[in-house]
């Protein structure tokens, strides 16, 4: 298929370059009878305007962009989903970019941006991020940025979050109600600041319910799966926990392979509670306990905001904070 | 922060914007000493290239894309995983765009290739492309283009695949020798050429055992997944099958949905077979026997493929077709 050029199309209709390039934009100083002369030609021989000479024109590419850390992970599927939704519906593309949890990578995808590829920012940073040495800052003054889930709190943008701390709260306190008395958290992360945010939340429950703040019951994993499985069964085999929450979902997933390895029997020896939004929780053996996120209506959330900064410039980004509650569900990895 | 243009740098040392360009190219018409001072001043000031301008100029854009269905599906997750490690090792940014099983959104995606926004295109087609009225053909005239897992046979360019037929004839045949005798097949779509294939794998093995081909053994689903559970558990309910081939992870969370509605008991009364990569099957109630495709190094190897025909226009694509085999993982949803 050859390309058909504007300097194509100008040369079988005897007219200028301009004109041609002006009737396909609908300029008003083209008059009626030749812009449809132009766009007839044009739909004829399928001319294809070409994106990067258009978006140096327009300085608009049409496209958002969607940063996350992962896809393997159901909160980030789903929430790309309610993110599509609003796109497709405003006709705009949808880039997925993943940062692997790396931060250099992430940097290197947002320098990426500098320079016009995409108008506006969806994005969940990698659990190395550290809002300081980081150039979102830069960025965010030439291009809008939505946050959601995992925020930089420093960053003047909009937020999309949920209740984190609320929900690890009342998820150790069902723990504890289910008669847990010593009970360990599994961080993802030390930097993020939704898993400071759930840790919080989890020592609030033990304060209140006046059990002791254990200076080992946190532990820190990484990025790297085998790593943490190991980690995960060194910590339940010294620590002897009798409740567990897990605050992600592939760490949730490690404490069943653990609890197989070590033959630690769930609910009975141990009980555990994962956030996640895994659709075979409920078929697990036994099924999971789950602080489960609003993650469509999350991404849906952030992308309105984002398409509603991009339609008005005014539009306040920088004060718009939005959470969306999560929900316990409620299952057999924690009955008595 | 301010850009900064090839503009401001030659204003900035008395050079022409043309020497600048030059310089930062590297290009030998410029001296070592000229060249050295302008891109150390582009160096200090942060100077970015704007893609659009210089993809106008080089042609190329540095990304490649993946087309593919959706990334709730941890073949999909797995498989960018591949692709990812490739691409990394090349400098190359990666697109993610989703089609959501629609393929006119497919069709949409496709167009904006044909103006270079990439420099070439891994794809799995959706459920609905129909080779005959799609727009690959004439894009692949103009980009290197490789399918893998899902691809259209009628194309002449390279593709990667799993043994489909000889997988579903292994697991049927898995299903006979633990006594099963009347054996149903999912099918996710009626177009895909790997679901055909999975079904004539399933056919093969019924056929050797000398068991009959009812003819509503093979049932057709869509995306859509409410209505596939209420269809599955309606083909459960009329036809007593002591078997399943479920031929994806969410038609085979489906079935265990379904079992659950109707109190059919896994593995007694219903033995299953899913292809799927989830990782969390071991841990499922039973434990589900997989067709585990090589999700990972099928992306790697498609990637690695068009990476080949990047670097050289004359890598005859079309003539390659690899093929890697997938594992019959034995679970207890398959016990006897």
């Amino acid at each position: 298929m050859e390309n058909v050029t504007i300097r194509m199309l100008a040369e079988k209709l005897q007219l200028s370059t301009a004109t041609i390039s002006k009737a396909l934009n609908n300029s008003h100083e083209i008059s009626e009878e030749t812009r449809k002369r132009v766009q007839e030609l044009a739909k004829e021989l399928n001319y294809v305007p070409n994106p990067y000479a258009s978006s140096l024109r327009k300085k608009s590419s049409k496209t958002i962009a969607v940063v996350i850390p992962e896809v393997a992970d159901s909160f980030f599927a789903e929430a790309i989903n309610g993110i599509e939704a609003v796109a497709k519906e405003k006709g705009y593309h949808v880039l997925i970019y993943l940062t692997h949890e790396n931060s250099q990578q992430e940097q290197a995808i947002l320098n990426d941006f500098q320079s016009g590829r995409v108008d506006g920012i969806l994005i969940s940073v990698t659990m190395e991020t550290a809002a300081s040495e980081h150039g979102l800052a830069h960025l965010s003054k030439e291009l809008p940025i939505v946050f959601f889930d995992r925020v930089c709190e420093e960053l003047p943008t909009a937020r999309v979050t949920t209740n984190d701390k609320e929900a690890a709260f009342i998820a150790t306190r069902h723990l504890i109600e289910r008669g847990c008395r010593n009970i360990g958290l599994l961080a993802a992360s030390q930097q993020l600041s939704i898993i400071r945010q759930r840790i919080s939340g989890y020592e609030k429950a033990l304060k209140e319910a006046g059990l002791p703040l254990s200076p080992n019951a946190v532990t820190y994993y990484t990025n790297d799966t085998v790593g943490n499985y190991k980690k995960v069964c060194e910590t339940l085999r010294q620590h002897r926990f009798d409740g567990i929450i897990a605050t992600t979902e592939k760490l949730a997933t490690s404490v069943y392979e653990a609890c197989e390895t070590l033959g630690i029997r769930m609910p009975d020896e141990l009980k555990v509670v994962g956030f996640s939004n895994l659709s075979t929780a409920r078929f697990l053996q036994p099924s999971l306990t789950t602080v489960a996120q609003p993650a469509f209506e999350m991404g849906k959330t952030a992308a309105t905001l984002l398409f509603r900064s991009l339609k008005n410039n005014h539009f306040p980004l920088a004060h718009q904070q939005v959470e969306i509650p999560s929900q316990l569900v409620i299952r057999q990895s924690t009955a008595v």
